[in-house]
């Protein structure tokens, strides 16, 4: 059986570390791992791992340990740089890669410069923003004041972005322009097909051989009732070097799951 | 600084795993875990690790094996359980047990009713359904085909659930209802208080005392711009054997608290 990771190539996979209580409480969707996800999914990038961890010094030294043994290409956490007691994301992260916290100066002065030009006074709370791990480089917040902060250790580019959504959008954002030093010169393509009154289960020996015949992703999503009302999105991504080449075979591949669908009496829908 | 697990108690503690490319590349927003992280936080357990991976088999087989290692009570997955190849839940726990994976017998039974009933024939697809783990015991599902997969392995509830939400919700509430081991006897209560017009950072000074204070949760969420239009969002969560007990402090915090935002000019809001 082939491997996903033959298709996608891990050396240009990627993790994501969320950190946060409220996601592992349920009180929060993880809606930052989705949007970080397909962001370096539409880089070329595979995300591997995904790892939601409480706000903890020792949670969040493990889990950017853990992620940095394996070797991604990448890593982006988001949470833990606010002003309250409960930010430890910096502390986390320098306890990972082993070095000292500090006051940075540059991130120091960003923080400044935001609350100076309101008039309003800093406070230890607030400088709290700026200590970072040594080495680290802060990455401009423009949707609020915790800058992100960026390292490049082990040949991975790491980056912890702020927690609310609009400033992990924009620190990302940020960091992809400016500092992101492993880009991935692999296209991501994907293609979608939806059907009716085919069951998963029928399916499966269809898409278990154009796998192995075209080296593809191929994913059965059921959408409703498996037996008495089965609907089915079905998934097929590629990535490559050249676009034109993963976009012929996802053409082929779908070529081919249109005439299984109609052999098993499929009703081919434009939408879900 | 108080630390929660002081609060939470981590004897109690669980983990969730969810399997499943879709989450990964953003696809798919993790509802399952928000799901599943309420369940268990409502039943006195306080979730510590969230991990998702990929349609792997030594993908899974880690994340099951890291999540065995740092011992919790529970460990609940989902994803992975159904009818196609890239379902490799059932393979994967096996390999983290250390066991193989064989036709379950009563699994087996369950499935092939829920066809012949349908006179639908069985396949090899749909008998893929019914291998676990040696020693597992299958768990009802009464929303779809896939059983859960029960084991109880170093004091360990292990959950296996399918990765549609319905059936996901079905086969947890089964497995609590009639498998679950370890229970909980501590209460989980929290409370909310909606704020406008007070900075986060200006909060958090009030915020570190009265943690350590009470020994109580509290987590403040900006909902809004820290600094133009700041609106907070502001938990406050305890756990205990008393649910009497739990209620008085969330209700000192509350009034604790009130008093701090009246003198930061904040404007209570009903809701957010």
């Amino acid at each position: 059986m082939v491997s996903i990771v033959n298709i996608f190539m891990d050396y240009w996979f990627a993790e994501i570390i969320t950190i946060g209580n409220e996601v592992l409480s349920g009180k929060t969707v993880n809606t930052n791992a989705s949007h970080i996800g397909r962001r370096l999914t539409s880089l070329g990038f595979t995300v591997r791992r995904i790892t939601a961890v409480m706000d903890e010094v020792d949670e969040i030294a493990s889990a950017f340990r853990e992620a940095i043994d394996r070797k991604p290409r990448v890593i982006v956490s988001s949470g833990g740089l606010g002003p309250t007691w409960d930010d430890k994301t910096a502390e986390g992260l320098a306890k990972a890669l082993g070095v000292n916290l500090e006051l940075n100066k540059t991130a120091f002065d960003m923080i400044l410069e935001k609350y100076m030009t309101r008039k309003i006074p800093i406070t230890e709370e607030r400088k709290k923003m700026a200590y970072m791990p040594y080495g680290a480089i802060p990455v401009e917040n423009n949707e609020g004041i915790a800058p992100g902060i960026y390292v490049y250790h082990n040949n991975i580019d790491i980056l912890a972005t702020p927690g609310v959504p609009r400033e992990m959008e924009n620190v990302l954002e940020n960091f992809i322009n400016k500092m992101l030093r492993n880009r991935s010169n692999l296209k991501y393509l994907e293609d979608f097909i939806y059907v009716e009154n085919v069951m998963e289960s029928s399916l499966a020996p269809y898409v278990k051989e154009l796998v192995k015949k075209y080296d593809i992703y191929i994913k059965t999503h059921p959408k409703s009732y498996e037996m008495s009302h089965p609907i089915l999105e079905i998934q097929i991504a590629g990535s490559g070097k050249q676009e034109e080449e993963i976009k012929v075979k996802i053409e082929k591949v779908k070529f081919e799951l249109l005439d299984a669908i109609k052999k098993l009496n499929g009703i081919i829908r434009n939408s879900l």
